[in-house]
């Protein structure tokens, strides 16, 4: 039975891209009572100077954004959202969770569950190794189950939720050569977060495309560990993130080798009612995804402001190759809103309560 | 010798990016004389009228756009730029070379080898077969001598340059697998052309990424025949353009297999020894092909009003994977800048000329 | 007494960018209930295939769009939106009125009472003068009460209420000479319509700033008449209009010479008393209009995708001017957002049911 | 006579967009050497690689960035550009005037004559006040002759040029009421600098418009000062900035008050005509300002990359004003360009040379 008893809600680090998409759904929700803001920038100020768009809903302008304090935070709010760079996030969540608080990471501190891929990826050894077992990666279509239950719920990142939720049923079905898997990725620039820095100032990005962090990314590391946990077997995939002009939005294009060797329109077509059949089961009641049909191909327009990842696919004659493209809101689908789906399904309430 | 005598130039089909871009560069080249320029819509209208950005250049206050008039082209001018879309040019080209002049088509009418593909590809006859044979592809990195005795240059497409010139040394030189190539692009919105349809306005495209003509781009066509002209054999890739909020400008990526397998930095370091010989002795000497070193990643907004290709590579130990990455501006050397490098070439001019 | 009986509604043109945003807020309203939807362009289609990004709306997936018929419509709603080009929206009220409905009509139709003005300003004789006396001007600030009443509202335009909301109090309070009024507004491109007009392509207004329509731009007429009606005598201003590269947001910047002379900071702090007065008094408690403090000045990226307009103002003890400037979202408190606000209080709803 | 004996240049603070521009301008300019650039930040490193965009220059890969040296620059050049912040630009102007090379300063440190104007706008004590009355402020429509002999040139900024070249000419011939003027501009955020700062930020800026500094700009001390002169009386002016999501572009909108008063179609066309024959006189044999006729209006994209204003007028007999528009690349008339203009006309070359 769903309940909708209201849930004390605190968000650390509100002054990024994601913080302030988490004030802005959370003071919306029908079922979320925002307690606590913190900010060390703006400590003191109300909600309503810092973030002026939403001062016409009601409690921004009187909560302010405070210091954060996790003895404080875990008196004021039952579910802690951390919206901090990694490696700080773990300062939070180590004692917010002894203090008995229910904590959804957004940041890469708790996605792995291989400490010694941890380090490899960033650098440093990881600072709370016994709580990567406990945490749950928080993509709801593939771990609601476990979300339900979950002290600490670790948020996937932009990239992986939008390259993992069209692989991820493949793989599981056995359908594509799971080594095969190449994805090129276009980011709006919010991806970078609100960083003072001259590549991310308006005429270093408008009129430009590039590529980055070629050939290793690190949100392939969270990538990997999921698809190798679908596929049974250790699984390494091609990855290329690249910037474009555009706040918002992610769109991947995935070039896949099915497992069946196709080479001809009849060969395309049996594959393809697999493909449908896949997709189908695994989202087909899903209510953030939405499979394409007809000639329909995935447009970040048509998914930015909201909670949802489209995808398309289509089988090429020519090549044999299987091509998967997905578009999402990189702050929405693949930070805040997915976010606060996991809040609703830990709470048990409606799990588009607030992001419909 | 290089001479400096100047050409007669004409250019059909003003109206368009393409046609906008040539009259920019001719009239500011040193050694052409621009004499013609037509365009049914602004049949009767100064250049300075039409294209106002021009209007402080010498002969935009002069030059009338005019009809498109085959007979009265060819006494105007010696060189003749077709700037129309494809099937019209043919129309033009025709009659033109019967008349004695140099034509340089911007169209994709001339661009194949094979009037089959041709029709596969375009959805219809080929007007004129027989040219076909004639014709060379004006990519003057390839096809430098064969350009000086052309009558008939075929320019490349914007993709097909981006493409093409970070492919072709590898595959002639056996370093990768041709069937294994996978080519990501990203282009400007003026690559659809100045064409008053909903797709294109600016509420559509701004704030929006999509993919569009999967798996089969009518670019393919000619990107596949250069290709197997220099591998020797058919070779068929996968191509997926996306179109993303910017004017110009197209950042293509690339995926390959090596031929010779590695899986470690001591593997890439070998093979990667290799590939710089490779592009070094391929493009080492080219004004237009900018090999980066280092760190340094294709940057669209680095080679935006230049006529300048940016190539980058790296090898993935990971994977066993070669990605390489190029940029350019297409309406330059995609589109206008490299028909006049042609022309520089056809004439006589040194190669840079009214290009840097 | 507020009520909460759900009211029936259709939208009349949905195509357009004020159609798709009242089809956005009227699925999500938590008191109408969309039952008609039409479109010529796209009748007989899905409400979810024609607009994918409401496709997880309840209701997108069943609702059709229709072609417009007003039998039909009078049938299936009580309240219907014209979303429609100036003209033929009169075409469709006419029918609509007699046969019982409210009609709440977003273009130019109904927003003059005087015949003569309509002529000079849209070029012909209006189709129906009968009903200017009777329609009401639906600026919720100003006309709260004769909305509650009306059966013909006409919203309006998307200039006019970034102008009207900030200069309307100082003209009644006889705070400004209202002859001095400058107006210069900056528009987003979704103001001018999804029509395919060269004008409007990506590549023609990104990276472009114009004005257009200077001096005598049509909204002018409406304007115009509200501050007489406002001012008591016949008040003439000056506005002009300008396109900038943004999807959405207007942002207004006002010049007018106070009636009070000063020239000093004294001065300016006396008359900036009785300003915030003014100000407060008009505004201080409207969900929708937010009275900037301190530094802040009016940013669009504050207010798009929410019915706010956001006032500032300095004197300029310089000068002896005031400037106020304004910021809006176009498409919601300048159209569509304002027509639901005109529609909660013609139906007794919470005022900003639905718009927060 | 006009001679092309080439000048050694060099350019002191090359990092921001001014200083770019100047790197781009001179390393293609036919009589000009640039034999040194420096740049704190990025000195030892080579132009090619600093700035990827002109590596196919010659001279960009030979020619390294250094540590700016007043000694070591009068010995490599004879012209000395100074792209630097105000204040820190008179730091170099002294020593290299000292030196005797001839400087033109971009930055605002030499625009004003007088030193107590520059305290009461930039907030401190002018640093070489003696300088004030040497220096010639570099808008070569006006001060052509004494920038020919000047050692020292202010160059304008780029909102000032935007603005005094509209209005000077009617000023001067007593056309408009020079008390009226006001100047609503809209510029490109090139126009902040290339600065690290969260205001500046891609998505910060884009979707978004704002005014600021409202409402005293230090532009106004030049733009009033210079006014002064050309009206013979204290000018003050009312002037309002707003940011724009463009990379580069000003377009000011302008309102005056005639000085002769006219309220129907006969008298505005009369006094059409003495605006016109005033621009006419000002600016017929201009290079570098396009008096628009007919329909046409400004537009930034018609002059982005030119050093041209483009600049239209309208009369409105509704309201008795003058309204005159003005655009202009801020990095290149507004900055960079329009100084490359001053040192043509220094060193006696065509004033249009490297800039068309």
């Amino acid at each position: 039975m769903k309940t909708t008893t209201p849930v004390k809600v605190a968000i650390v680090g509100a002054s990024g891209y994601s913080g302030e998409e988490l004030v802005r759904l959370l003071l919306a929700h029908p079922h979320a009572e925002l307690h606590a803001v913190t900010s060390r920038q703006y400590a003191g100020q109300a909600l309503a100077r810092v973030f002026p768009r939403f001062a016409c809903r009601p409690g921004a302008r009187t909560l302010h954004l405070s210091e954060p304090n996790p003895e404080m935070l875990a008196k004021q709010a039952d579910v802690i959202f951390l919206a901090l760079p990694h490696g700080i996030a773990a300062e939070f969540a180590i004692p917010l969770l002894k203090l008995g608080c229910r904590v959804i990471d957004l940041s890469a501190d708790f996605r792995l569950k291989d400490a010694v891929v941890y380090k490899e990826f960033y650098g440093h050894d990881h600072p709370a190794p016994e709580l990567l077992a406990k945490s749950v990666y928080g993509l709801p279509e593939v771990y609601r189950k476990e979300i339900k239950d979950a002290s600490l719920i670790a948020s996937p990142g932009c990239y992986p939720t939008s390259i993992l939720l069209p692989t991820l049923p493949l793989v599981r079905a056995g359908l594509i050569h799971s080594h095969s898997i190449i994805a090129d990725s276009l980011s709006g620039v919010s991806g970078a977060g609100r960083k003072a820095e001259l590549d991310y100032l308006f005429c270093e990005c408008n009129e430009s495309v590039r590529p980055y962090s070629v050939p290793k990314h690190r949100h392939l590391s969270e990538i990997e560990e999921q698809l190798s946990l679908a596929a049974g077997v250790k699984v390494t995939i091609q990855f290329t993130p690249h910037l474009i002009p555009v706040n918002r939005g992610i769109l991947t294009t995935l070039y896949m080798a099915p497992s069946a060797h196709f080479s001809d329109a009849t060969g395309a077509a049996e594959l393809g009612e697999e493909i449908t059949a896949c997709y189908q089961s695994a989202y087909g009641n899903e209510p953030f995804v939405r499979l394409l049909n007809g000639n329909a191909l995935p447009d970040t327009k048509n998914v930015i402001g909201t909670n949802v990842v489209e995808i398309a696919w289509r089988l090429d004659p020519r090549t044999g190759r299987l091509i998967v493209m997905s578009a999402e809101d990189n702050i929405i689908k693949g930070a805040s809103g997915q976010a606060v789906q996991s809040m609703n399904i830990l709470c048990g309430f409606t799990e588009t309560a607030g992001l419909i």
